[in-house]
């Protein structure tokens, strides 16, 4: 019945399933930590509720923070803005669309000042969701720091630093993967080096789900990815259990109860036994630290308040796997960014767990169950048998490079949605029981042109004021650490960022050595139409189809485009796989384009169709400026929207020519006959 | 931290706490069956999605059965109106203000027949919510579906028909115990002789964990009542094979989720070996079958949409325990009647536990839990030891009689009171976190005369069209059954309903015999002043009243009254304990009294203050018509109100003269300070 089911499941356990499970005995805190890492958890201390959030500009971003801090958060947790991921500065017309839309936007040092005014770094931990720009970014976080008078030694957070699951899923990398893991690294040992209560990485499986993945594949690339990291940095001279203690755990917790809980308790478990045998033995290196957050992938965008009861069934699952930090996901989140009140109320869905329903009483409150325990050692043998399977392909990078990852990952999305459809996986209010219609009355817009007017502003300043020759000794001496390959690169970064030097200025320092990395979407024939085999529905859409097609003799043809920074690339692919078998041709368009460059890749393509994919919040700025470009080359190709979109904004859009919008939750069903109504009318007129 | 949390907790639970708990090999749908009834529940089947709901007239509540049977409920539980539970008719004058309000109104066979209109009575599960007038309305019932042609053979369902609980919590009772008994153990009787597929019983724990008892004492006194029925109807010479094979049990589920899982194991335990005891051995005897409601009681009137968590953690506490059906409270239900947008969300709710989480993929997830096992041993001997303490009190009728139980449960009410407003029982959004304001933007508004005149011009076109000759020799044949003390009431009444007798000629034929009862509200000084000792917020309350007394020679009086058919003591007796512990001199008025009566009493007591606590939406008109007698009278003392009142009528209520409204989770502070400046503002404009 459900998404991330990778084990079968007995009906029922007993005592008997006991048998096997080797690490009964272990009480909380004791190897190989099934039962938590702490042997108090949470009696003495709850969870970190720790609520990833920014947007606009520092000084919005910062006042939120403020707030959060006042109102008992214990930490915080940075959503920077696309284009600071992929390392842009927000006077860069190529990325205009995205600044400041689905996080906040930091160009320089001075931004993360003024992101940080006023709040004692450290007393705070921060955790940074950055893997892509990170040595800018962390050296700008770092610098900041030590100019109000923290120094490096005493800061504590996280910063993600986990290049290897971007190339997997959400694609926010800059360069290929070789100097990436040369960037990941090196920010390791600066941390070990520099940094003793900061976590050097948060290998995340998070993204991995999101992305399509079910636990078992979510974990095994999880500490796949982890053993290719540790491997490196011992083999280059680190200390491993410096480096295990440093590393942290991200993964989502979707809708699979009783499996997310296995998952998270078989995470330490696996991670023990790896540690030791990269040769760690201390404890601290041994017990695996996570954050979660709850799935975004399992929001609808159809009653929407309805994501509050699933958002507090897996937070309560998260909170049962022994979680360290939680974000829960507010329930707006599957049409636009959360309002204030879907903030707060994510917010109190874990206060409420926490202080009102006993949950933190007990340790490890599923220690015992005949199920919980039997599934644990499932999930374990399941994750070391698909760890075999990456050894077989050579490693994980070898899979990555090969597609096999991609290619799993992928099918496990394109079958979801196809049993999605199909109605085997029900979507309360969305595919089943759907009588009343979906509601939202409140929304965050964001004003991105005023956001990058006032960072263009603050760069012109910034630069004005600056001693040139040191930025561009620093510049000069970034690209030649990594040109050498020797020396540390976020030390060269700290050095280049302290002079004033931007995000974007280092990013282009690093892109005279390597160029940006592109890599393009692949997408799987046959393996949505596989899982809806034999489904009256889904045989009356293909007939439709060929309908189309016996008429013109050719089948119907659409492109399919990502605009702006946006790499949320699930959506367009399963899309794609599933009108491909549906009977469209459908081509994927490269992602990171603006809308000048889709517009001129569409029209060398001349589709029957186009359709956009929107995840980050950007649509009506890059959907207008495509409709523009294509227009002005004379194109009239009907132009449809999916993704993340309020219904607030359907009207402006509709206004400025996009024929369909489909938010999440549309099943492929409707899209194709709407599709093929959009067809027809675009046929009727132009004759 | 929790409310009902009757049992101390050790912070962890290992294999050595099974040691002693003597059921641990016994499986799935076997004795003492801990581990559920069913061998299989739920993989095979979900529990019941069971809404109890009803409101306005049979037409209106009708279309929400018909709307919910076609959304897929498989059972209906219908929601009477006050004046119906107690055994009145519509056009009773003295009841106007209740009629329709907080369920449907009820008055003959005939709004029986409408309330189920096309619904095919031998297919679908109906449970009534009824133990006052428990005669009159399954007589309808019984009669409604004859004429619908289906035999009382046929019908599936359940009557609470438990009136033992209305005398230890909510009031619903007409008659005094002993009478009530007989009624009660004839409708048993009837029952098991013509309705073999109806439960003639459902006792409920519900309304006393609601009423102020944690989960042992709610088990305890649930379990002495089925006790009480089933040992005198055995006495009598019932069968006690079917006697314990044709009840239902009826529990809350509130903030303490493990104690709330274990409790519901426990009941299972405990009943198995309470109905072996009384002689029954058959399976079918000794599984106990439950529904559950998660509790109103945690409803918080601040932020309301954090009530979605709640109830959504409180309906998995449910589940986990093993209850065969299942109500989850709206999330607007703290303060008015459920919008139609917010029932929805409920009913998704469960829907989403039972199709999303995989919560029905594996019975009895909780097996073999460390926590959860030693938790239910614990709960057993707990409840064990309770049931021995009300056999040291002389059995349940003597608990009842003298005041035993009423103390302990409205005790529990206090401090639980007391702890929240001292901030040790935590209400997420109420007593902390409160920074943002609450929020409700529909509700259920009933047009009550619209209603009442309507079922006024029902009742005078039945009695033009109905033999009042047979009418009347039924009735007296009524009464007269209750004289001789033999034959069956509702046998008897069956033929009056038959003959188109009303709902309140029916009541008034036993109460030819049996006089209407009156209990009187008791409240227990230094309870709350107990639990809030040492507390400096309360001394400061405590010397704000002082003060007021200190200058006036006297303490500040006030006259708290619930008006109408509303039985909900709860709330007025902890405010009248918590105020009466401030240094107020509290007197409680009579329940179910008219606004003219109340006016009344009140004048005769000359207070400073007059209170109103109303927890079942007739406060509209209930609080004027008290406001224009106390003026008619030539009183000015102010009026407060306090309870379930939606915020939208707040400004309705300040215009007819209520000088204060105070909303659930007002903390008593607050309403002492607001009291004394009412008091002040009152003296003012006297003089």
């Amino acid at each position: 019945m459900n998404d991330a089911v990778a084990l079968p499941r007995n009906a029922l356990y007993t005592q008997n399933d006991l048998a096997d499970v080797p690490w009964l005995d272990a009480r909380p805190g004791e190897f190989p930590y099934q039962r938590g890492i702490h042997a108090t958890m949470y009696t003495q201390r709850p969870w970190t509720i720790r609520q990833y959030s920014g947007s606009a500009d520092a000084a919005a971003s910062n006042r939120a923070y403020r707030q959060a801090l006042e109102q008992g958060a214990k930490g915080l947790s940075v959503a920077f803005d696309l284009p600071t991921h992929r390392g842009y500065d927000s006077d860069c017309a190529d990325v205009a669309a995205d600044v400041g839309m689905a996080g906040v936007a930091i160009d320089s040092v001075e931004d993360m000042k003024r992101l940080f005014d006023g709040i004692a770094l450290d007393e705070v931990s921060v955790s940074m969701t950055m893997s892509g720009a990170v040595l800018p970014v962390l050296a700008s976080y770092i610098v900041a720091a030590q100019e109000a008078g923290v120094e490096a030694a005493q800061l504590r957070g996280t910063i993600q630093n986990d290049i290897l699951k971007e190339f997997m899923a959400r694609n926010t990398y800059i360069f290929a993967p070789e100097p990436s893991l040369r960037i990941a690294t090196d920010v390791v040992r600066y941390v070990l080096e520099h940094m003793p209560h900061f976590n050097a990485m948060s290998v995340s499986g998070y993204h991995l789900q999101e992305a399509g993945a079910d636990g078992v594949l979510e974990l095994a690339l999880t500490l796949a990815n982890a053993r290719e990291y540790v491997s490196r940095l011992v083999d280059d001279g680190a200390d491993v259990e410096r480096v295990c203690a440093q590393l942290s755990f991200f993964f989502a917790v979707g809708r699979d109860f009783f499996g997310e809980i296995a998952k998270l308790r078989a995470a330490r478990v696996l991670w023990a036994r790896l540690a030791q045998s990269l040769g760690a033995c201390s404890p601290r290196a041994l017990q695996l630290r996570m954050h979660c957050q709850t799935a975004g992938s399992t929001l609808s965008a159809r009653r929407v308040h309805n994501n509050v009861v699933r958002t507090t069934v897996e937070a309560m699952a998260a909170v049962f796997g022994g979680t360290q930090s939680l974000h829960t996901n507010a329930w707006d989140e599957a049409l636009s960014l959360p309002g204030e009140a879907a903030a707060t109320l994510a917010r109190d869905t874990q206060l409420i767990l926490q202080h009102e329903m006993g949950l933190c009483d007990v340790v490890d409150p599923w220690g015992g169950s005949y199920l919980i325990e039997a599934l644990t050692a499932q999930t374990v043998a399941a994750v070391e048998a698909t760890l075999a399977d990456i050894d077989a392909q050579g490693g994980v990078i070898a899979a990555l490079e090969s597609g096999w990852i991609d290619a799993r990952v992928h099918r496990g999305a394109a079958q979801m949605q196809a049993r999605t459809d199909a109605g085997e996986r029900l979507v309360v209010g969305a595919n089943r029981w759907h009588e009343s219609q979906p509601e939202q009355s409140e929304w965050l817009d964001i004003d991105g042109g005023l956001v990058r007017a006032q960072q263009a502003d603050r760069l012109r300043r910034l630069k004005a004021a600056r001693d040139s020759e040191r930025v561009r000794t620093a510049l000069a001496a970034l690209s030649d650490c990594a040109r050498a390959g020797s020396g540390n690169l976020l030390a060269a970064t700290i050095d280049a960022i302290s002079a004033r030097a931007t995000v974007g200025e280092c990013t282009a320092a690093l892109e005279s050595v390597w160029p940006r990395w592109r890599q393009p979407l692949r997408v799987e024939a046959q393996v949505y139409a596989e899982a809806r085999d034999g489904d009256a529905a889904w045989q009356a859409v293909r007939t439709a189809v060929s309908g189309w097609s016996a008429a013109r003799g050719r089948k119907p043809r659409m492109a399919l485009v990502k605009l702006g920074q946006d790499g949320h690339d699930r959506g367009a692919r399963v899309i794609a796989a599933a009108l491909g078998d549906a009977g469209f041709e459908v081509t994927l368009g490269p992602l990171f384009a603006t809308a000048r460059e889709a517009a001129a890749w569409i029209a060398a393509d001349e589709p029957d169709l186009v359709g956009v994919s929107s995840l980050a919040g950007a649509h009506l700025s890059l959907v207008s400026s495509l409709i523009d470009a294509l227009r002005e080359r004379g194109s009239e190709t009907p132009v449809v929207l999916g993704g993340i979109v309020p219904f607030a904004h359907h009207a402006a859009l509709r206004a400025c020519g996009v024929a369909a919008i489909f938010v999440a939750d549309t099943p492929v069903d409707r899209i194709v006959l709407e599709l093929l109504r959009v067809l027809d009318k675009a046929k009727a007129l132009t004759g």
